[in-house]
């Protein structure tokens, strides 16, 4: 049978302070910021910082909502780690670069027979860089990351699961996955040709505790993989309610993609998104992507108020990219917004009530 | 703040043969059956059937899919048991009840001071009755089963965890419960008044394996939850959303309600319903009710073709019930059928492929 999942289109996590995320993504990890703009859901407003390669390409995409309101808790059922591939013998480099960026590392490891090594995001998300001698995409430079050494796209998550079984099941049955290998706690699925961008890892962790599914700083939120269209969408959502996953949401507009998203077994939370026409040079030329924050159109009108609630941010300066290929539902229209992103001065893993 | 939720609305199980859950549900429990109709999800033909109290009140609703074409694995992050009141002192005529039937049962036990018995479908689903003073909702009665010893309604579900701490989190900031005691490994969670249909239990088990999310026989599948109406639906998708359970599906129509579907951390499926206008009364005479299998208006125009692929039944005789009040989306409108609900060669816990 033929499924509609491709490969990976993005991964998106909870940040916290949004200048120190933007510095991250941008200086550290050296990914082009390809959009400002809000997150869609609920009654507070925070960013929602797009980060990519050149091209702004799926399975290149690391996007943050900078939440400073809650701590989430990380554990098994989240994403681990987003792991980036870099070119072969490029991790000297990145070692000598988080050091000089003060960036708590691990150094060098390996899976697969891939080196790697784990990085964290100073408000404790990880990250890896992950050498991969067949990766042809090609990366954002900086001053300090040549085009050779750069982040060139996602190889895939790291998911930490307690059990293997139903999870595996999930991205097997219902998204088409095939299992390439098992190499210690780390289980191995891609999907279409495999490799960088086509690859789910597993990270058998059966006593780590559970970590929170909210919102919550420091936190991965979910994993999205690429589908056509929104009669991909629509077929996903059908094989999904079919083996019993009621739950999938609707087809929701994210303005430069449509989602549906569903809880796996393991925990994690799955979207499969659907680049919308134009993607995300829809809303400003694609060498000034990421300049401006951008609202979707149903909250474009409420612009000044949805500013001050916000962190003020300095965004990158930019260069000049290649041109990119244009590419190509349900939405939150309106809102009430109650309070700013601000951090509460007692910042544990609070358990805050819902307040309406 | 008020939440929407004021109690359970209904619990689902995927049962295995049709006669079978018809003839326990009827003859060993003692409910009411209310209706037969399909799942409205998937290319497979099932039977949806209903039970409840003569008045087919919301909180004593027990619904199966008979879903002989898969095994379910039982384990943690699943609805245990199915909990259902009777009057205080009853519980002697129910061990009995149970031996007469060959009902494979514990005997009786005690939690939070109400002495109950767990008994076991054909299919290996569990129940429970459970001892409760403060009932007053009035039970179905059968040539065996006397109005002063039928089963009330539920308590409520009974719910394997692994982990206590973000599923009571969900219960208690997402859905408004409250946490009114801890007896051993047992967890309980109350809303509104509480006491019966008013509760939810954790039943705390750190070492078991997770069991299957998708349908299988032998598994429940979700809880449901009442609301008021599709507003209060609605404000509960949006209380889900803000806190960053993303997967919240749209509301769907049920015919006999409309309902919300979220996966909660420790894995069970919860639903959210809300009566539609004419309840379980819509489409039959109230003392007709679970008479004749019925079809949603969408799928009216298939019935032969539908009622060809699904096991023959003989359902209960009926009794005249008292009059019920009557009571006041996205749907599945068309489908192609692909297979009869028939029980395979080699029925262990397959792991089917999904071929479309």
């Amino acid at each position: 049978m033929e499924y509609p999942v491709t490969g990976l289109h993005h991964i998106t996590a909870c940040a916290s302070g949004a200048q120190e995320d933007l510095d991250f993504f941008t200086k550290v990890v050296g990914q082009r910021m390809i959009k400002q703009t809000i997150l869609f859901d609920g009654r507070y407003a925070h960013y929602h910082f797009y980060y990519a390669n050149g091209n702004a390409e799926p399975g290149t995409v690391m996007t943050t909502f900078p939440y400073k309101r809650l701590m989430g808790r990380t554990g098994s059922g989240q994403v681990q780690a987003t792991v980036y591939t870099v070119a072969k013998g490029a991790l000297p480099f990145w070692i000598d670069h988080f050091n000089r960026h003060r960036i708590v590392h691990r150094g060098m490891h390996e899976r697969f027979g891939q080196k790697f090594v784990q990085f964290n995001h100073p408000c404790g998300l990880q990250f890896e860089v992950i050498e991969d001698a067949a990766e042809r995409r090609v990366g954002w430079s900086t001053e300090e990351i040549a085009p050779a050494e750069s982040v060139r796209g996602f190889h895939g998550p790291l998911l930490s699961v307690r059990e293997i079984e139903e999870e595996e099941r999930f991205f097997m049955e219902a998204l088409g996955f095939r299992k390439t290998g098992v190499d210690g706690v780390y289980h191995r699925y891609e999907i279409g040709r495999g490799g960088a961008g086509k690859t789910i890892i597993l990270l058998h962790e059966p006593q780590r505790p559970a970590g929170s599914w909210t919102f919550g700083a420091g936190t991965h939120h979910h994993v999205a993989l690429s589908v056509a269209d929104d009669e991909a969408l629509a077929e996903q959502k059908g094989i999904y309610e079919e083996l019993g996953y009621t739950d999938c949401s609707e087809i929701k507009d994210r303005n430069y993609f449509h989602s549906i998203y569903v809880r796996s077994p393991g925990g994690v939370l799955v979207e499969c998104a659907a680049t919308a026409p134009g993607g995300f040079a829809k809303d400003e030329a694609f060498n000034q992507l990421g300049s401006h924050l951008l609202l979707p159109p149903w909250f474009e009108h409420r612009r000044e108020e949805i500013l001050a609630m916000l962190e003020p941010i300095k965004p990158p300066e930019f260069h000049a990219p290649v041109p990119v290929e244009a590419i190509g539902a349900s939405r939150r229209t309106e809102a009430t917004f109650v309070a700013v992103d601000r951090e509460p001065a007692d910042r544990e893993y609070v358990r805050e009530p819902v307040t309406r």
